[in-house]
């Protein structure tokens, strides 16, 4: 007698999304089972929106956020300012920028960031098409949202030093304590950091 | 300035993943970016496999697991004992019992427990079958492997009881203490029916 187990297309479906991020093989079996007994999972809606999403969906040429046939919601937005740059490594940086509200300029999204381990070079970023768009933005700030890890940073460095010739001004965003963060629980460097950029109180 | 956000078809997709079980916002967020955005994503394999998996997973007539055109890999496999009919909640419930090996009989799978509060009476369960079934195996035993939670011991009751006029056996698995479990940590209600069904050491 040989076990019974899912039939096959159950399995594939399993396997299939095991392999999505932070699904283990219960989760996948899981959702698996959801999708095909439960009346309100509408499994052909699911697939429509990844078909969906995974055919209307690009890359602005221009910045790198997520666009549509209708054109990038950053790019076409002209009320925005555009004296200001964000560069962020990713795409997917850009929206909690935007949710926190503090920043209404333009972005540029460079794909990734230096790192020699993983055989990232300059080459691999989109960092000719930044320096090509602030040559069009004559005293424009660019604000620097890498990481604050160690290849966001070297990804800065190399950043603030090919910009140096240009008259754009470069920043950084501010390392220190994250809000709601206390002492007691903030690491050594973090501290060390917030020390480095303590401002005076006017 | 409109706060940029991600674009309709990524939004759609977010909102379709959030929905499956034990997916939050951020985890369909997260879920959504990796498959529109790693190479490795293949989000049409993903599609393909939700809607091949629901157009080809049926439920058995006959015993309510999991089944496709080929048939119900169960009850098309005549090496297992005929004699001996496991009765389980959900299709779902069938897997567990054949990974441990210790049951090679037969399959009746009732869609559900009753539950008065749900509204779930034995009309709603394929109860009718079941006995329709019984009856043609004459002798034969019935393991109730229904949970040991209020609503499966009603509907383990309920069983018992319609059962008891025919010359079926039936049987209930035993409740006690899980497996590598100790006492330290089991609830009261476990110790009290694993010390009812203690058994003699031979």
């Amino acid at each position: 007698m040989a076990r019974a187990d899912y039939p096959e297309p159950v399995k594939g479906l399993i396997d299939e999304l095991k392999r999505m991020p932070g699904v283990g093989p219960r989760s996948a079996e899981r959702i698996a089972l959801w999708l095909l007994q439960n009346p309100k999972a509408q499994p052909g809606a699911l697939a429509g929106a990844i078909e969906q999403a995974a055919s209307a969906v690009t890359s602005c040429p221009i910045c790198g956020f997520f666009a549509t046939v209708e054109g990038c919601p950053v790019c076409s937005d002209h009320s925005r300012d555009p004296g200001i740059m964000c560069v962020v490594e990713e795409a997917t940086d850009v929206l909690p920028i935007e949710r926190s509200g503090a920043f209404k300029g333009l972005y540029h999204c460079l794909g990734g960031k230096l790192s020699p381990l993983d055989n990232v070079t300059p080459d691999d970023l989109r960092i000719g098409l930044l320096v090509k768009r602030l040559a069009e933005m004559p005293g424009a700030e660019v604000v620097l949202a890498v990481g604050a890890d160690v290849e966001g940073e070297a990804t800065a460095n190399y950043l603030a030093e090919i910009l140096q010739g240009s008259d754009c001004s470069v920043t950084r965003l501010a390392q220190g304590l994250p809000a709601g963060g206390d002492l007691e629980h903030a690491d050594a460097l973090t501290v060390s950091r917030a020390f480095e950029g303590r401002r005076g109180l006017s």
